[in-house]
């Protein structure tokens, strides 16, 4: 095989493997997509006991099987790609790798060692489903609308956090000695977060008639706490999405950032 | 009857079914639409066992009374419609002959065979309710916003359900052994989702710290996630509303932002 | 006392009970609202026995004072009033009458009768708290908002039973013979409305594999439905907002629903 | 040291203390927030009978040492701000006090005296949290656009409250006998706030046919209520971000709807 040859052929797996324009590059994307889902299941189903009893070889052979897919796939990745150090240190890259090496590195470790390390890298291979982000990205109007409202969202959380504190440290005080599961500060908190985000597992739940009521307060304001973040995306998305109906760009200073109705660049002053 | 006689009979019975303008037409819906009721009503109420033992037999004898109005009204349809294939294997249609086949086909089984294949028939006779969705039809904004939102939901859904595998594999991780509930992955998923999604069941929750601690975290997240489906549908809902106002356009100043009732151009006092 | 004089107590009287704008108006407005708060509590607080075993007689002496000072109100009210009758049978005369009424027909009722009447009558009085609806009528935006999206959550209500309907049946087929508290279609979609609201008690919880799984997209399904009534107010209210700005009304057709911008009449083409 | 000297050294401490310009300044806020951090961590731990038995005199160690930093802070805040009286009394000013207090007044309640004091006084230390605050502040479009709607909100929380005092009167009349854990109004009220809020915890949960057909009714009026508070900050949050934009108007065509960043008019491209 000469230089030429192999030129080709490496320019042919890049279109069928980073791209999904020709029928092999469709054939691979589905196929790896279905791998994925299987690799993700069988792990899943793995850690039902009463299933592994049973058909816990086949799901050794089917992992090793997927394993070395994966492998396959990952090698063909570094070798047709331009820069190969630049895949395998981006997110792609460890998440490729990251699908495979936990099966490799649980051949290292005998059986005499730690059981919870083996089990910890069992359950590393469930995120293979990282994977599948490949597919997702679309959605950016989405993200943009998240990544606006991230800085707020924040502060909001902050905020949620502190008024949890000092709300669990109030209900502590109140039900502390009543027996009814507030035991300790931390959860009280847990408590409270459980009931102000409306989750309400009532594994713990008040007694006393104070309690009771304040919990009421609680809820009513987790009500009112609730409406906050939605607000937030709500708005937000409806700015992002405003932008986007636009695409115009200046000609004199690149500003793209446009509104609908605008006849004149906003940056410079030239006619759109 | 000669073949004009037909012709009338068969466009009055058209009119009577299908439409709601005449007194006829209008009493075909309401009798309909109290069939419909009943006949989901006593589906309901035969599954109570203790209710069944006593009224079981006239249960049985409103049903098959439904039934046969239910076979008459699905002929005349078929009869009076203008291309009765069209409509035989129209939503509609298939959904008016699953609303009378169950009851049949359950004269065919004997008692001998399976009880769940009968059960199931039975059953399958609450779907008569599907007929409603005839009446309901009319909100065209919010099932244009809905369908407006659909993509963006199904990217929403679909990393919502990709998190709550990584997450519930974590959750396994910490709580596994805790002898807690969360006895395999699947379950923790299912853990996850009802977490998540507020609802908190309350049959599984952490009993560790760090699980309680962990728990903390992914309610807030998803505090923050519920905000995400709210925003796209509150922001396409607006959007489809503005273009329904109104697509009327000023003659004389060119202003389109009319509201559904104007006559007049509100910026110039043009008449639309 | 001759007629006039007659006349002005009966307007000042008028002015006391039904305005708040003098010092006296608001006197009475503050002792009335006092009395109904207090006269709820008492009702609330002799529904818990272990404080009626204490208090009970002390409960009845305060019930029979509030009962008797909003005896005299409801005659003052019907005295001072224009068209007594017009009172009478308004929402809000009816409600004043039904604060007084239970205690009084509580006299009539031996104690030999039933003892659910007499307590149903008890607990009548919690409804004096709709007296309250008159301090609280001022928010007529939000009121406007719900109203313009009555129409379509109603469809939306509509469209959530008869999903409820469905999924039940379901439900009930999938866990009806796990002995996990589905026995019956009623039951199963009580559990549906309590998982897709996301209230979620646990007091039904599915147990098979199956339920679980289905639950879980029971729940997501909850979470994408949950948007929808949210979205509806959201740009609602964003509308009835917009058009409250405005309180233009046309000189011509006396139409008053114009938007902020108006320079003419959307109806008759006046200049506003 | 001369008045000058003393001048300025108050100067660079203000400076340290009270900004976060200058490197000083940044280390001193990082310093503050982590033993803010510390403090709130370690009464929350101290909560935990377990933890404190082992490390509870490392926790008092602690303690200590950190109040008498926050007593240096506070004294430094005093002796450094222009008008101390107003710090004082300013919220800042009280919640540095409240901070350092507790601990202080700790010691002069000997152990004879009533425990609850003791402890009440060791958990106020949580609320040190609340020094936390200033470094929050920021997000002033978020607490605007509360503030906005703050009144209507509260009409709403009533409404929500009359609401549930009605219903969970008539839940105690249909469950109140069925031995379920609706034994008294108040109870039954908790009851009702803890389903609307779509809290659910499960601790009380209706068992006859017609409580669990009144809770259906209750979690689908849940579901609509929900969205009002949503709908409520969405729509004013949306308003709070617009007049924030910009507030230029363009001198040429008085167009007023610029962006943040808009240097030329969008209408006539005149510069702004």
């Amino acid at each position: 095989m000469n230089n030429k040859e192999h030129k080709t052929l490496k320019k042919r797996l890049h279109e069928i493997i980073y791209e999904a324009d020709t029928p092999a590059g469709k054939l691979f994307d589905v196929i790896l997509l279905i791998l994925i889902l299987i690799s993700v299941l069988v792990v899943m189903l793995e850690s039902v006991e009463s299933l592994n009893a049973i058909y816990g070889t086949y799901f050794q052979i089917i992992e090793w099987i997927i394993t070395i897919l994966f492998t396959i796939e990952y090698i063909l990745r570094v070798f047709t790609v331009k820069s190969p150090l630049k895949y395998i240190f981006s997110a792609y890259g460890l998440i490729d790798l990251a699908a495979t090496l936990p099966k490799y590195l649980g051949l290292f470790i005998g059986k005499t060692e730690a059981l919870l390390i083996l089990r910890s890298l069992r359950l590393l291979r469930i995120f293979t489903i990282l994977k599948i982000a490949r597919y997702i990205g679309a959605s950016n109007h989405l993200i943009r609308a998240i990544k606006a409202s991230r800085a707020k969202i924040g502060v909001f959380v902050f905020a949620v956090v502190v008024l949890s504190i000092v709300l669990g440290t109030i209900m502590y005080l109140i039900e502390g000695t009543a027996n009814s599961g507030f035991t300790s500060i931390p959860r009280s908190i847990y408590w409270i977060v459980v009931t102000m985000t409306t989750v309400g597992y009532g594994d713990i739940a008040p007694v006393t008639a104070l309690g009771q009521f304040f919990a009421t307060l609680v809820m009513i304001m987790g009500y009112g706490i609730i409406a906050v973040p939605t607000g937030i995306v709500s708005s937000e998305y409806s700015d992002v999405k405003k932008y986007k109906t636009n695409t115009q760009v200046c000609n004199n200073c690149n500003e793209n950032n446009h509104g609908d109705d605008a006849n004149f660049c906003h940056q410079c002053g030239e006619r759109l």
